[in-house]
Order: structure tokens, then C-alpha cells, then sequence
């Protein structure tokens, strides 16, 4: 044949396991959504159907939940490895394992029982990929965590062209919802403290965005960037995607009124979209 | 012609208006997503297009923004009632005005910066229906409050037939996204604390949820309903549903592990539903 | 205590059933989403736990894939009377069994197999209540039917207020997402040819669409109802959801060009939302 | 500073303009959502918030508009192409544009006027990215596209380890939501017939999955991309991502009944997720 299975992955994509660590005075819940991957030498499965080689993805959501119990869930970092180790032992045409763990956090509520309500809107993250016989590429990070100031926000001093009829501005919400992904250096993953990590990354991300005076998203996410490297030491690079999540002063002088930055209207699409990436030297 | 027009209502649904009052130390937001309807004598628009008697829903969107200035944004139900009787004065062939009000909550960050995030998963919300020369219907509430207990919820003693082959429990995971509507009583809304009574419903449906030992999701329902009733004197009723959010232990024996309690699947459909009324004697 | 439970309902909701007749040259696929529920006699399930009345949620989805077997699934209409009696069979303590079933429609592919790909963004739905000892209350329907046309809708002599500055027109899109319920009459239901009454409802609403030059989508939604009625005598009330997806024409003079009636804007939110009820007489 | 701005990318995400071409005897509608970025030298404006190389997101979206006006809007792929030129003439600084749009399908209505309906539920793509004085990269697509067969479908003769439970089949459902990029060979993307590659590919996808007998998905995935291959020599590769949306046949003997391959449940998740690319030699 005239072409080549250039790139192939397959798995089991979000396993809804929740673990209940019943031993302290508080029960330890951790809600997690995992996905699981394996690339290698797959070859036949798509050439041919001759699925020999292919630990199935019902068996790679199996592991999931047995290595939940054998294992127990502790940070989902550490249950990444473990995972992606045993799907590399148990697949030998496997070359690489890939896992995907998102966190749902929750508060413990008071009232006497073992009881919890959602905090927040944003997911944690953590994303592995282990070659065989090679270093764990880890990053961290968080999805959806949706933030909002309503000064120390500028915008001006931008290109003019025919198709700029932006008004500047020295007074507007900023706002954005921050998806960020934290990479480890080489040979830090291991043995991290990674409840730490997540920690201070999420601790550095909020206090910049809001202690920072910004003229532009873009500045705001590279000293959100370079806030998470100056906190942890572990990491090497990080990566954010920041919509601009645009609050627009609305005009009521048809209707007689002024408006002195007190009414907005938070639009939906299109919104600016600014990415970028900080790594440490 | 043979047919009748027997219900009409338009209007403007989900106007994302952000109110800031920066008069304080700390700026205080309002936002919100308001939809605004009409009922009444409007027939002409529907047989014949004949638009005379319309307020626009373009009109009505301006409302919103407008009366967020004239009058500020205070708590959403007394928004809704300003907002529902400007309508009223504004379109003389409207019988009733109804106004929805979501409020997105925020938590103020640290930093030094007037800057919030995204606190829970939950919207509240202001539902009225303000009749041209009549009392106000209101009604409070929340939606997407997600919440899940470890322990201290059973289930057995249901009716067996036929079709009823689930296995009775003493231990489960207890999870659900209330919904919930408190209706206040004759006479009550105008003049309420709709801070204090928002409060304090919400902290009786949480208090309920997690004190109570539940022997059934309607159980459960109930509990949290005559709770929120118990609370604020000012309530008539309190409507709820409750999706059962299932929580499956895993049977791990296949793979030669045992599950005392440890490891779930969270699934996504189908769900039980329950749904009940509580009202005030 | 001084609350009763004034109103109470529990089922299963999203039971996602399909169903493969292999019987003839083509496969016949029922795709379905079935949501069943009970009101009755069932106060000592939530007031004190006592579940002895209950036919559980996970038995009624179990009646669900049972009957799908046992009986077939034909029209969705007769496969929810079928549901609703074998409930209220199975439930001595239920008054009412409710029944909504969402078809998926799905179009046959070329190609030789007995494969199809989705038909369409629509849901085409069934609503049935049935009392014991009663008649069936039915309603067929649709969700999610998008149109859009790009002439022969205006929007003109409306009223004018302080808040009204939207500007008169004669020529627009005008585009929807049309949710429509058509409830059968008294003792129609039962035996009606429910496949016809599907087709010539949905053909009707939308030659309805098509054909009629509008004036306000309030006109339209009256002139789809009543051809709904037009075409099936089985039917009594035709009710309309119809959202006024805007697109906005956009002002390009700041570019110096023009625009005539050819680039829109497809705004999210707000919306118009416009709503009414046709009965026949 | 030790930290450097490694990568970065700018732009307005999903604008959504709708073009009508009223010139012949029925409208063309052309209905869009269109993502554009730049890259290149811009570190100023994030290390500095520094904006004066900056062409602001606001006048990307206003290029869309204008563009659209300018040069109308015919296949997508040569609109994506236009725009990235402007963006690149307007924006000195960046190296590269990138211009993603979907377009929504609709088809004409019957009954006298120029009305549609929303034709399907799949999204068709086009990725375009131009580096200044470069070839042009792009490839076209399809998102959500739904397909499902009722047999011609097997699983078997997989690896089994311990966590390995699937009993094989040899008659199954086999459903997914197919995502394609089809990828253009060097040098010929510029001046294709854009609507005969997309129109051959779709067909061949849809042919291919209906015409196949699969013993794995992995399978059905290779035979779908070689077949876009073999109907196109235009396209150099097509990546595909096609989740395993699972049926899983009930057991119905706990209620005394068969279950000859006629009653499924759909699953929402966990499912399979298989992935390939595909290569021309």
C-alpha cells in the first residue's frame, strides 16, 4: 500500500472513578475524570483488525478502578504513574503511556457528617506521559478557573490601521478564565510534593492576576507565568491560554445617562484569545 | 378563524448585565443574567404582525441596562421588582411582567487589587411575577449546588416486583445538584431582607443535606425543605429536585480485590429524579 | 408538623435505549432518551424514609429495557402508553405515570451495511401523562428544529419609549430554534396514526416558515400553529417556544464600505424569546 | 530576567458572521465561525505590556467583517487564505497567521421563499496557517460527525491479561462522532476546488464506514482515511479521532427475557478514543 499509519494512540478516555478514603476523622474524597492512552506498535489492529497486541480500553478503564483500590488514590500525579506504569507492564507493543487526570475539588461542609459541597468551577489537572524505559514528562495545571477585577486594567498604545476603531481605555474588567498547564524540569516529577506544587502554582497565578497593574492580557499572563516559575522551583516551563472574557461599558446616553464605569455588558463571542509560554532559562 | 391565541408571553432572555459600585473599599459586582417577558393583550402582534402594542425586546434588554444605572443594582430581587414595574409603566398592554434574575457569585481575592474569582458551581436566582395592580410573586433560589456525602445514607425496604432487582444498601455515596425555589409568603416579599433570607435558606439546605441520616433521596428532599421553612418565617413553600447522582461501587472481585466502601464510578445517566412541594400549614 | 408535601414526582430521567429490528432489508433503529416518573400516594418516602410504596427508579429503568424487548418499540407515543400502563401496573400507590421519550432521527447511508449517520440537529419528542383509570394526555413535539430565512421578514411599527431605540426594518434574517408541542385531543391519542401526525406537524411548521412573510416572529409563530392545526384534526393546542436567534447586520461605513443586507453578526445573547398557545375552538 | 517568552499566539476566537449572496435565484448562506491568530515578534507587549506592534484582536474581528464585505465569502478554505494575507499585510510584526473557521451546514427549505434548515449535525473546518512569504498549510475537515451501524462489526482475538474481562463479539454496534483533518499536499492547496476535495472526502469517510466490515475500530479508522486519500490525490494525510461511543447489549434474562442483539444501552462515558493519522508515501 501507498501510505503509512504515521501516528496512532488509543484508550479509554474519562473514567469517572471517585475513591473515599474512609481512615481519618474526615473522609478524604478524591472525584476524578481519567483518561488513559497507549501509542506503540499498534500497526495490525488498524491495517489489519488483528487486535493481538491491544490491551483493550475496557481493560485500561478495569485498571483504573482496580489500581484505585490496590494502590489507593492519593495525589493524582502519583496515580498517574502508577497507572501508566502498569498499562506499560501489561502492554508490551506499548511504547509510550499517557494519562490524563482531572480533579473536581470539594469542600467539606460542616453539620456533623462526612459531607462536601463543589468549590469553585475550576478542575485541577494532571498530564503524564511515560516512555518505556524513559523520564515521566509531567505538567500540572487547572482548567476553568474563572477570575475577574474591576481596575488596574488599561488598554492602549496599540497599532492603528484601517481596521482599528478600538477606543483606548485606561479603566475596564478584566476578565478571563484561566486554563494553565505547569511542566516539570527533567528529573523533578518524581517524588515532588505535588499537593505543594499545586498549591503555590494556583496561590502564584491568583495573587498576580490580582495584584498586577495590566496594560494588556498579554502582560498580565506573562507575569502570571513568570509568578508560578518564581514559586516553584520544580518547574520548568508553564503555559497559559487566557480568554478575554470582554465586559463591555455600555452606552446610555440615548437614554439620558451617564456611565461612569458602572455597566457592563458581558458578551459572550467573539473573545480575544492570548497564549503564550514562559520557560525557565 | 376557528383558532385562539389562549397564552402569549415574550421577551428578552439572558441580558449578562455587570453592575460595579466602586463607592466602597472594596468594589462590590453584581453580576447577572436577567430575562425580562410579558403577558397580556398583544394578539394583534400574533394574528396580523401588527407590532403597535409592543414593547420591543430590543426596548426591554435597554431597560435592563438603563435601570441598572438610574436605580443601581441592590439585591437582584429588588432589581427584579424596579425592573418589572418600569416594564409595566412602559407597555400599557401588559397584564403581567416576569423577571428571572441568575446571580453568578464571586469571592474577593487577596493582593491589594479589586479582583474576584468564581465561588462554587452554584448560581442564585430571583424569580417574579409582578400582575399590573397586584401583590408580587416572588420567589428565591438556587441552581447547580452540587453537593455529596460519604456516609450516613441507606436505602431498602422498597417494594420488589418484577422489574426491582437492585440490592439494598446500609453505606452509599449520597450526591445530588439541588434545585431549589423558595416561594415567599402573602404580603412578605416587599421589604424583606433578601440577603438574610438567601442566606439563611442556603445554609438550612446544606445544614439539612449534611446532618440528616438519610434513609431515602425523598427523605432527604423533605428534610432539607421543611429546614429551609424552619429558617426564614418569611417563606410559603420550598419546591426542590434533586437529581440522584448515582455512585456506583465497583465490583473489583473479577480482578481479585475486595471494595469495603472504597471505590466508585460516578455515573452520568440515567439518573433518579425527585422532586417534591413542602408548604406552610 | 405544621408543612405538608403539597406535590411530589420521582422516576428516572435519560434512560438511553435503542432499539434494533433486524427483521427487515434495512434495520429499523429506535434511538431514544426515555424519562419515566410517578406522582401518587408516596407521603411515607419522604416524611419518614419508608420506602415500602416505592417502585424504585432503578426498577422503572429496568421496565424500560424490559418492555423495549417485550413489546418492540414502534412509534415512540405507543411505546410511552405501553411504559405508563405496565408503571402504574407495577406501582399501587401511583396516580399518575409520566412518560417523555426523545427520538434521535437518524438517515439511512448508501454503501451496502445497515448503517446511518444523524438526521438533522433536531429531537423529535413524545410527552404522556396517564392517570389511573383515565384517558392519556399526549403530546407529540420537536426540540432543537433550527431555520433561518433571509428574506421576507420585517419588523415595523412598534411601540416607542424613553428605552426604545431599536431602528425599523424591511428586510432581515430572521432565524430560530423552534421547540413546538402539539397535545392530541380528547380520545385521539389512543389508535391515531402518530408517524403522519409527526410528519405533517413538522411539515407544516416549517412551509409554514418558509412561506410567510413576517412581520414579527410573533406573527410567525402564530401562522406555524395554527398550520400544524390546519394539518391533523387529531390535534387540539399547538404551544411555541421560538428564541429570535439575532443576526445583527453590521455597520462597515467605518471602513468605507457599505452593506447591503449581506454581512450579519449571529449574536449569542440576549435573545428575543417569544412564546404562545394555539387552541382550536 | 531568567524566563523567556518561548511561544505565543494572539487573536479573536469564534466570531461568528453569516454572508448572504442574493445574486442568484436562491440565497447563498454562508454561515461561520472564524478563529484568528498571529505569531511572531510581539514580546514587547507581553513583557512590558507594550502594545504599539499589536494589532488588536478588535481589528481582527473587524477584518473579518470588512474582509467578508470586500471580497465576499466563497469556499472557506480561499476566505481563511484571504484573511491571513490582510492580517499578515496589517500586522508587521507577525511571522505567521492562523485562520481557523467553521461553517455550519444548512439546506433550503421548500415553499416559495429563501429559508433553511440546519442540514445535519456535523461541522465542516478548515485550519489555515501562512507564514510570511511562505506556503500556505492547510487542511480541511469535519467535527461532529454522527454515524452509526448495526452490525458488520466484531470484537475479538484482543490481548487478555488481568484486567481484561470483555467477552468478545462477533455482532455489535458500532457508533462514533467522527472528528477529520484532511490535510493538503505541498503546493496544492492554492487554487484547489475546495468543494469537490471537501464533497469527495465526506463521501468517502461516510462509504468507507458504511461499506467496511471492522473487526476493531482501529480498523475502520484506517480504512476511512485511506479511502479520503485514495478519492482525493489533492490531500497528503488525514488525522482521525473517532471515540467509541459504546452500546452495550442489555442482559435481560433477570426479567425472564432474551436479548437477541435488539435492545442497547448508549453509554455517555467512559468511552474509547481511537486515533490515527494517515500518510501519503
Amino acid at each position: 500500500m501507498s501510505y503509512d499509519l504515521t501516528w496512532n494512540q488509543y484508550g479509554k478516555a474519562e473514567v469517572r472513578v471517585v475513591h473515599v478514603d474512609r481512615s481519618g476523622p474526615l473522609h478524604a474524597v478524591r472525584d476524578l475524570n481519567v483518561t488513559t492512552a497507549l501509542r506503540g506498535d499498534f500497526g495490525p489492529a488498524y491495517t489489519d483488525g488483528d487486535n493481538a497486541r491491544v490491551l483493550t480500553t475496557d481493560a485500561q478503564k478495569n485498571t483504573v478502578f482496580g489500581l484505585a483500590r490496590e494502590t489507593g488514590v492519593g495525589e493524582p500525579e502519583e496515580f498517574a504513574l502508577a497507572l501508566a506504569r502498569q498499562l506499560l507492564a501489561a502492554s508490551p507493543h506499548a511504547d509510550v503511556a499517557r494519562v490524563v487526570v482531572e480533579q473536581f475539588p470539594w469542600t467539606a461542609l460542616g453539620g456533623g457528617g462526612h459531607a462536601f459541597s463543589r468549590a469553585g468551577s475550576h478542575v485541577v489537572v494532571a498530564e503524564l506521559e511515560l516512555p518505556r524505559g524513559g523520564q515521566p514528562q509531567l505538567s500540572g495545571g487547572v482548567d476553568e478557573l474563572v477570575v475577574l477585577k474591576t481596575t488596574d486594567s488599561e488598554y492602549h498604545g496599540f497599532l492603528r490601521e484601517r481596521f482599528t476603531t478600538l477606543a483606548e481605555t485606561h479603566e475596564r474588567i478584566l476578565a478571563t478564565q484561566v486554563t494553565a498547564r505547569w511542566r516539570y524540569a527533567e528529573g523533578a516529577a518524581d517524588g515532588a510534593d505535588h499537593a505543594a506544587v499545586k498549591a503555590g502554582a494556583l496561590a502564584a497565578l491568583l495573587e498576580a492576576f490580582a495584584g498586577h497593574r495590566s496594560l494588556a492580557l498579554q502582560q498580565t499572563l506573562h507575569a502570571m507565568g513568570t509568578a508560578v516559575l518564581d514559586a516553584r522551583p520544580e518547574l520548568a516551563e508553564v503555559r497559559l491560554s487566557l480568554p478575554n472574557k470582554h465586559h463591555f461599558l455600555q452606552d446610555l446616553s440615548r437614554f439620558g445617562l451617564d456611565n461612569p464605569d458602572a455597566v457592563y455588558h458581558a458578551d459572550d463571542r467573539p473573545y480575544g484569545l492570548i497564549e503564550g509560554t514562559i520557560t525557565r532559562r
